[in-house]
C-alpha cells in the first residue's frame, strides 16, 4: 500500500465513490469489530466492483486516516478505463500489460515511456499492482493523465480476450532466442512485461504468441524493467514509422 | 553531494588516497579557519588531480564526518578509468557521455543499461556529475563494477579527442528532425545524453556529428533520460547484431 494514496474515511464519501468512480478505489479497509449497516453496503459495493476489502483492527484504520467512521478507502490518482476502451482506436492497437511489476517508480517510468511512444493504454492486474497512486503519477511526469489505464481481475483471461480482438500478445523474456526486433510490431500488439525478479509467470508466458529478449552483452543479468520497456516501445515506434514512410 | 558516499576524515588516509587512487576522490572539504601544513598538502594534491576543494566552516565538516582532522574527502565506490582506456577495445567503440545528468538514480540506470548493451565505457564530467557514489552503484545493480568510467575535466575537449580517434559523436536532442535509428551505429560512436531539464549544452550540441531524436507521440515532452538512454543503446545493439548476421 502506498503512503501517498488519497484516503477517504467518511462513510458517505466512500459510498459516493463506489457508486460514481469505483475504478478509482484501489482497496478498502473495514474495521473488524464494527457492525453498521452502511459498512455492509460498502462491502457489498466493493465486492460488486472487484475491489479488495481488508478487515483490520481499529488501530490499523486509525493509522491510515485519523477521522474514519469504521472504513477507509484508498483512492487512486485517476480513473481507470475499461479494457474495451483501450482497443477502440483507429491505428493498430499498441497496449502494454504489467505482470507483477509493483514498484511505483517502475510503473511510473513505464507509463511515461508508453505515453511518449504513443501506446493506447496500460493494463494492470487488480490485486497485485501498486495501482495509480500519486507516487506513480509523479514519476510519470504527468503522463498518467494522458494514458488510459485498465485494471483487470485476471491477466490470463484478458489475454484471451485481446487475442479474440485480433491483437497479438508478446512477452519480454530474457532467455528467449528471439530478439526484440524480430517481431512484426506493425501488427496490433500487447507487450507484457514481468517483474525484474521473476519475470513473467508461467501461465502468462504460455499464452504469449512470442517471447522476445534483449540480449545482455555485459555482466549484468537484466535491464531495469523501465529501461527494457522503453526499448520495446520504441521498437514499435521505429517499425511503424518505417512502414508509414514506405506507404 | 550524496549522503552515501564514503567519507574519510583522517588526514593520513586522505593523503594516501590522493597518492594511490586520486580518481576515486570526488571532492574534498577543508575547514576554513584551520591552518596545518598537511592540509596544504591535501589541497596541493587535490589541485594536481583536478579534484574540487571546498572551504567550509567546521560545522559543515562535523556534519559530514564526526571525527575529521580538518578535512573530509568524499570517495567514490570504484576507481575511475582514463579516457584512453575506454577506446582500446577491438570492436568499434561504443561510448556513453553524460552532460549534466546529476541524479544518481538516472546515472545508475544508465550505467546498468550501458553495461547490458555492451558499451565500452561511460564518460562523466568531473565537476558537474554525482560521481560514482554507493547510491549510483546500487541502482546500477552491480553494473558499475563491470563498466569502465572515465571522469574528465572538460567534455568539449574530450569530444575533440574522441573525434581524433575516429569516433563519431552523436547527441540526443528531442527537437532534431533526424530519428534515433537514422544514424549508422555500426560506426565507432559516442552517444551523449543531456539533463532532462535542459538537454545538451549549446557548446556540446555544436560539436556533435549528428543530433538524434526520439519522437514523442503523446502529450509528455520527453522520456526519462534513463529510458531514452536504453532506447539509444539497444539501437546500437540492433544495428550491430544485424550487421554481424550479414557477414
Amino acid at each position: 500500500m502506498n503512503q501517498q494514496e488519497d484516503r477517504l474515511g467518511r462513510i458517505n464519501a466512500i459510498i459516493e465513490y463506489l457508486h460514481g468512480s469505483p475504478q478509482r478505489v484501489n482497496k478498502i479497509f473495514v474495521q473488524k469489530e464494527k457492525g453498521h449497516y452502511q459498512l455492509a453496503e460498502i462491502i457489498r459495493l466493493a465486492r460488486e466492483n472487484h475491489i479488495p476489502v481488508i478487515f483490520a483492527p481499529r488501530d490499523k484504520l486509525d493509522s491510515l486516516c485519523p477521522h474514519h467512521q469504521g472504513a477507509v478507502a484508498l483512492v487512486a490518482e485517476k480513473e481507470y478505463s475499461r479494457l474495451e476502451d483501450l482497443v477502440s482506436g483507429e491505428k493498430p492497437a499498441f497496449l502494454v500489460m504489467l505482470d507483477g511489476v509493483e514498484d511505483p517508480q517502475n510503473i511510473g517510468a513505464i507509463v511515461r515511456s508508453a505515453e511518449g511512444a504513443g501506446a493506447n493504454g496500460l493494463i494492470l492486474q487488480e490485486r497485485h499492482s501498486a495501482g495509480l497512486t500519486p507516487a506513480v503519477a509523479s514519476v510519470s511526469a504527468g503522463a498518467i493523465h494522458h494514458l488510459q489505464v485498465a485494471r483487470v481481475t485476471n491477466l490470463s483471461r484478458s489475454i484471451d480476450w485481446l487475442k479474440e480482438q485480433g491483437i497479438w500478445v508478446v512477452g519480454a523474456a530474457g532467455e528467449s532466442p528471439m530478439r526484440w526486433f524480430e517481431f512484426d510490431f506493425t501488427l496490433p500488439v500487447t507487450i507484457i512485461l514481468g517483474s525484474e525478479g521473476s519475470g513473467l509467470r508461467a501461465n502468462i508466458r504460455k499464452k504469449c504468441d512470442a517471447l522476445l529478449s534483449l540480449p545482455m552483452l555485459g555482466q549484468v543479468k537484466s535491464l531495469n524493467v523501465g529501461a527494457a520497456a522503453a526499448v520495446f516501445f520504441y521498437e514499435v515506434v521505429r517499425q511503424r514509422l518505417l512502414t508509414s514512410q514506405k506507404k
